[in-house]
């Protein structure tokens, strides 16, 4: 039988929150510190034990189902390991057995983009769609698989690397040391990149005056307030944008057939204009003839998503 | 409780094969016959319940599973029905309900990539792993996906269109109306046309004396043979073959963190020179910091597969 409450742990790079959650997602009470990346993963660890105690407090253990905790990177939810994470810097740590030896509770550890798809599919759009993906849009491109109904980890843990799918095999590098990944493409550091080069090559654009020749003043959030105000090349990059998740979310759906993409991130607040370009991509590049198309629906992650997300992971 | 024995069908564009299957994946009778496509739906799903009725009179009823039926195409394995079959030329054709009103038995009706998957789960070189994708080289590229011990169909049967994965984005224009689809450049014609190009453009080998200037005498078994034999022309068209595969497999891997990657069909024969290639590829290409590489490895599918294939659908 499921209980009442869950305590939902969001280490991040930032900051780490451990929230007191109850069945149905909502948050009771919250605490929040600096994450403080330098000091290392014993110290970080310590922090979180100490928050997960405090909250452990204000309830009796037999209404507790467990500790969930999402991080980013390259997680094994089996064994409870962080491989890899590339915004803790951290290598090869055991997190669970490490949080295990000081809380009496079930714990269960999950990748972030794997937590987003799950909360999308628990209190989201994607609220009974049995086969999905979830896309976390930003300075990273992730991806969480529900096939089934359930969160898809594959063979390590891995899987949902959308980011990191091949989009251009002859293109760039990318900090993977693979070449022409998506997220070298639609990685938040990455369009603003494109823009750049168009704008260099000459293009009119609304952006050079806004940033009075000052690159670094470009951010996503320019390109999407300036494409709403009509500017061609802020339009012409959120378009490709929209192209090229298109490309690659096209052949996630030729090979996994999925019923669902849900879009979500800072990056994908741009709109229309991206929205429109992945659907008419998706259109041409999917293979078949049987009716019924893959719905697109785009999600505002909450400022609390990352907790509720984990809390999720008993349900 | 499994019975002993199950009626396999295979229904190719070129024969019709109905085996009585034992259990264990051994034939006991077996039938075939010509298809005939161009005679039309009714006519040859005739000929397939005279076959199943001819092979049920040597068995008890309460000794079969039912009947499994494997074809190319795009299936809904659910709900019986045949959307799309490119060498049957059938569009939206409801076989198994039509199949059922002639015989009184379970019938499962299943896409033959899943099922040659299948079949290497169940008795080849991919028993016991959990997650997997069986990849068919021939004129076409399938993909069959196992995840979790089960064949995996997705939202509507579709999943597994790894030949219209994309490689190329602004690639040639592929059969399904995309762009730069793996099976365009993989598939057996174009493995031919590719090394055509190649020879008109003056590049030194072999081929050019064994065919006397008639390409169309070119196929993958000569440009398999001549690599054999050390020319390089042939070599390189295999390596890039290769190559192209690993691109899309190596996303493929990313996104699904597989455990093993089996290849089988006839294009897969060309041996050393294709599989360095694709494995080089792969460990570039697969992201993360994780120990353990992804299997990849061939299988020579034996003549019946696809008839005992399909009869393992009730395994």
């Amino acid at each position: 039988m499921k209980k009442k409450y869950t305590i939902g742990v969001d280490l991040g790079g930032t900051n780490i929150e451990v929230a007191l959650v109850d069945n149905k997602g909502n948050i009771i009470k919250k605490v929040k510190v600096p994450t403080r990346v330098s000091e290392g993963p014993d110290e970080i660890i310590n922090r979180v034990i100490i928050l997960i105690k405090k909250i452990m407090k204000d309830v009796p253990p037999n209404k507790l189902n467990g500790v969930g905790i999402g991080a980013a990177g390259e997680i094994d939810h089996r064994r409870g390991r962080i491989w890899f994470s590339p915004n803790l810097f951290w290598e090869n740590i055991p997190l669970v057995a490490k949080i295990k030896k000081k809380i009496n509770l079930p714990i269960s550890l999950e990748n972030d983009a794997n937590a987003a798809a799950w909360y999308m599919h628990q209190l989201g759009p994607a609220k009974g769609v049995d086969n999905l993906i979830c896309v976390t849009l930003g300075t990273g491109v992730g991806g969480g698989i529900i096939l089934n109904k359930k969160i898809y980890h594959g063979w390590k843990g891995k899987a949902g690397e959308l980011g990191h799918m091949t989009l251009f095999p002859k293109g760039l590098k990318c900090n993977c040391g693979s070449y022409g990944c998506l997220e070298r493409y639609v990685g938040a550091p990455y369009i603003v990149e494109r823009a750049i080069k168009k704008i260099k090559k000459g293009e009119k654009t609304s952006i050079r005056d806004k940033v009075s020749g000052d690159w670094s003043k470009i951010t996503p959030y320019l390109l999407e307030r300036e494409a709403r105000q009509g500017d061609k090349l802020s339009k012409e990059i959120w378009a490709e944008t929209g192209e090229y998740l298109g490309i690659v979310l096209a052949s996630v759906i030729n090979l996994l057939d999925l019923e669902m993409i849900v879009i979500c991130g800072g990056v994908s607040k741009a709109g229309e204009v991206l929205f429109d370009s992945l659907k008419d991509t998706l259109k041409k590049r999917i293979f078949g003839k049987s009716p019924g198309m893959v719905r697109v629906v785009y999600s505002r992650l909450k400022e609390d998503a990352g907790v509720i997300g984990a809390s999720l992971l008993f349900s």
